[in-house]
């Protein structure tokens, strides 16, 4: 079911960039509605990323406009904000598989077009990989112009710093486009200061200030005192001084959907050497009233019917881990005034938005900074608090450093939250919690447990906060049995399995969600199966006890099998010299692409027919 | 061989801050001179950090003479700066056990004095573990402070500036001292700056602004531009308005070496509420000309003599591994112009002054920045460039998740010369290259090599620069087998093992740099020694062969054992059905301790005659 491009109909003549850099400029503004209004059709009809998108229409037909892509790098940061972009880059009839298996990826990705430059997922790495990009260009001397487009809240990561720090000192020709959409400017505000970017960025007031400092240039007190009044005059009305502190040219704000503006902004910049910093302000959710009013409800979302009045209400479903882990925060907090939880960034994903209310003081949002949210953590514990830290699977690998280094080495009592560990569904590899327990595995003194349902991982976060040493939960997006967790919390005792199903010759040594396949599995075979609960310390003593009266054991585990779970009984079978057999099932050396989680235990043969026959033929 | 503190009168009297803080000011200019004194004395006799050390005499006497330490806490960033303090909080007698085996810690160590308040080693974390202590400091309500010094390096690093934004917006009770040990200010600058910093933090100063805050917060447009005039005043004389826009107030730059000064001027602070930056400027290696002239040679040194004009030769030895990598990359980049070398701030360590010197235009120095260092490189990669990035194991943890989403699932051509891999001796716990194999090992597409000498490491480096996909090739500190590379260089296959000795029954499967180890265990029970050379991809052909005749496998690894290259082999046979036992010998899940390498391999018993009796228990 594709849109009729009839309805939209210079969007029509413009399916390439090389289309859209034909069209004349006073048929831009038509464009954006065009392409807003696609937007809107498409994402309505197929669920994903919205408001993001809908706030850089503009943005993104000025800089294709502008720029000449492919040959042009144009850089997209996180990628939440790239639907308009791949609309306009040839893509638009596949729009409707955006995230889907085997359809468009959920963010750029080269492999699926030469616009998409660099591979996104995680945030404020543009910078970084735009700068990369910039020195090439330099290098291969072709003229090659390179820009990143970031938000306001990426830019709050220390990735993105060292890289504005970097690039501000060695001087390569690069825009960073700032795209800013959280401060809410007035019309005459955005008026002026439109105006005022595009007298900064003219040629006139270029060759101006460029004339002057070399005529200044022996004379450096008067040149500097020159300098600093110039950045002071203009600091008095634009906040850029902290770019400009950093070496980089700051233009803006500008109001980030009037695509002529931004147009002649951007023709103008191209013509200036060295580091750029374009302020762009935009609207999450632009042109679509009910996502401008709520952008963060409408960052996400299901199919919708763009008539009514709201989102459909999902339908009744269990409750998710995240829910879950946001519900024993609560109820953890109102026992134990010295909790003290973190996130960076994550309030809503990590179910915590009814604890940061509920329990303000006791709440710290540290912005998109996973290396400080850590030790930032660790300064808390150190001080006697129980620190936990609610963190994706994957973001938990930009503080890696520092749950080793502030946390682990100094034994102290922070526990990790782990969301979003395992398979992820929509979001793809950049997304996957993969990795968590083989990087996990192998630091001392890191309690890790993997919850094979709901309550067991209330109980089990309830154990970690206890325990006073570092320790991790581990769960998956979304929910997994439906078993409604108890109210009561009971620490459980560390390194303790728990037996599930009693049979014979072959055990399965489960290591969190997939243990109703387990289950099922088992049944066809009679295995007995076994809920390990901590993958460190190891419950070694019913490895002893089943190795005497079985032949295989079986590992299974949602994250990589390459020095996971698995991996740790099959080091203690060889350490014990225990002559049982082992097969390990888990995800493959290999980065897991996007489809529902279903669909990739299916093609992952994680489920229960998959495991079974994993079994039979291994037992051949 | 301690020193006679008869010689150092006020430091006699002075031998916890307690004391200190019964001196009178007058006597503080004396203490500086005589600590500094005894701590080229104590430093030229025991080896270890020395030029940071010469450069926070002052400001440490003046920290713990206005804080109230342990009670107040004080965190030093990284901690190469910390022997003043270790020297001033009862450790003075045990400065020449520093960085030996069972003495005094590298760097800060809560175990052992409660002045160390939070462990350190890495850089940058300074900030962030203040914060969650000022945040403490505030639920208790006992008024207590929170003081982090951290230089201008370390202030580079993301983790940093993560934390200034944070710290900015809650708006805490904390103090960040800049040590900025790089500016060089003529004495008059430093004098009036000093004076408009005192007279900035002044009481008088302070109320009245306050008070005008106060009085005009109803009226908001005036005050904001109050606020931001009062700002660029300042902004004309100091640099700080970078500080400012976080929401530190900044004051500075001082004089870092006028100890009466500083202890003014913190007294001023100490009243102030809410984050403030202290920007103070010392000179690296101050007091002692040598180390002044050339602070990165005194950085840290062996022992010498202070009477001679320099450092005394370090005997004649073998190549490092750090130099055979320098001199690979030298030969490299004449070959290949699409060679770029990137270090994060360690162009000495990682053996990289000569080829900053003769390929300047391939050479990238991004300061304290990991996580940007590698985006970087993938940048370069991704446009065609051969990225190499230089950096030690421990340090890599800080840029894990760039090394998997930015290079390994892009599958991009940047190799990773891992330096400091395995036991590094004297910096202790904190710097020990123990986990890099495991947390390398899980990710996808990236082939991890272990060279057992200096030539394999060069003819590796070869191999994974031309192999145009990520690689990684890991070696330790210093020499192994003084083996001098040959000039040539070859590609070798990938995955493939090299045969070392032929024996039987026992085969020592080895991977890095405990080859000769290996052999000399091997030739007291005649046993096989493969040279794995690499964990990825893993040579399965040389254990299928091996295990058909072999009883017993013996791997062995300068690296964690838990999910190492031993575990390779583990899973590898668990999942061929191989009945061969195995015994992995490797780092056990502790963190190691100081002490030299020799020692702690010895420690370890993973000499030849640890291995070969721990072969011996396993074959009982």
């Amino acid at each position: 079911m594709t849109l009729d491009i009839a309805h939209y109909p210079i969007l029509a003549e413009a399916n390439t960039p090389e289309q859209l850099r034909d069209l004349p400029k006073e048929k831009l503004k038509q464009l954006s509605k065009e392409l807003r209004e696609y937007l809107l059709s498409s994402v309505s009809k197929s669920s994903g990323h919205f408001a993001s998108g809908l706030g850089t229409v503009e943005l993104t037909i000025a800089l294709h406009y502008v720029y000449n892509t492919p040959f042009d790098r144009l850089l997209w940061d996180v990628g939440h904000q790239a639907y308009p972009h791949k609309i306009l880059t040839g893509r638009r009839e596949r729009m409707q598989t955006i995230r889907k298996k085997d359809g468009l990826h959920p963010f750029p990705w080269p492999p699926e077009s030469e616009y998409d430059t660099f591979a996104v997922g995680h945030s404020s790495t543009s910078i970084s990989a735009a700068l990369g990009m910039a020195v090439a260009a330099e290098k291969e001397a072709l003229g090659r112009k390179v820009v990143a487009v970031i938000g306001d809240g990426a830019m709050t990561a220390g990735m993105a710093f060292e890289a504005l720090n970097h690039g501000g000192d060695i001087n390569k020709d690069l825009v960073v486009v700032l795209n800013d959409n959280e401060m809410s400017i007035s019309e005459n505000v955005g008026a002026l200061n439109s105006h005022l970017a595009r007298l900064l960025t003219g040629n006139v007031f270029n060759s101006i200030r460029d004339g002057g400092k070399k005529l200044l240039s022996n004379v450096p007190p008067i040149k500097e005192f020159a300098s600093r009044a110039e950045e002071h005059i203009k600091g008095m009305v634009v906040p850029g001084t902290i770019f400009e502190e950093l070496g980089f040219k700051y233009i803006g704000p500008i109001d980030g959907h009037d695509v002529n503006g931004v147009v002649d902004t951007l023709k103008n910049m191209r013509g200036i050497k060295g580091p750029q910093i374009l302020h762009v302000v935009t609207k999450k959710g632009k042109g679509y009233e009910l996502a401008e009013q709520d952008p963060i409800k409408f960052h996400a979302v299901p199919k919708f019917n763009p008539d009514a009045q709201d989102l459909p209400k999902a339908p009744p479903s269990d409750p998710t881990f995240s829910a879950v882990f946001g519900d024993w925060l609560c109820d953890m907090a109102s026992q134990d005034p010295k909790l003290m939880a973190v996130t960076p960034a994550m309030r809503e994903g990590s179910g915590m938005v009814t604890f940061s209310q509920k329990f303000p003081a006791q709440y710290f949002d540290v912005a998109i900074a996973e290396q400080h949210s850590v030790t930032f953590a660790a300064g808390l514990a150190k001080e006697g608090f129980n620190a936990v830290v609610a963190i994706y699977s994957t973001f938990l690998q930009r503080a890696y450093d520092q749950l080793i280094h502030d946390v682990a080495l100094q034994n102290l009592p922070v526990l990790f939250a782990i969301d979003r560990a395992g398979i992820v569904g929509a979001d793809g590899p950049t997304h996957q919690g993969a990795f968590d327990i083989p990087f996990l595995r192998c630091i001392p003194n890191m309690v890790i447990m993997t919850p094979a349902d709901e309550n067991e991982c209330r109980q089990m976060l309830y154990t970690g906060h206890k325990l006073q040493k570092p320790a991790s939960v581990r769960y998956p997006r979304g929910s997994a049995t439906g078993v409604n967790p108890e109210t009561n919390m009971t620490e459980l005792t560390i390194g303790i399995s728990r037996t599930i199903r009693q049979g014979q010759k072959i055990a399965i040594l489960n290591f969190g969600v997939l243990l109703e396949q387990a289950q099922q599995a088992a049944e066809e075979i009679n295995a007995t199966v076994i809920d390990m609960r901590f993958v460190k310390p190891l419950d070694t003593n019913i490895i002893d006890e089943l190795a005497a009266n079985y032949e295989l054991f079986v590992t299974l585990e949602d994250g990589a099998i390459i020095g996971g779970a698995g991996s740790a009984v099959a080091e203690y079978l060889m350490a014990s010299q225990l002559s049982c057999k082992l097969l390990q099932l888990g995800l493959p050396d290999e980065f897991i692409m996007q489809g529902t989680q279903q669909e990739m235990y299916a093609e992952l043969r994680l489920d229960s027919a998959g495991i079974l026959s994993k079994i039979e033929n291994f037992c051949k």
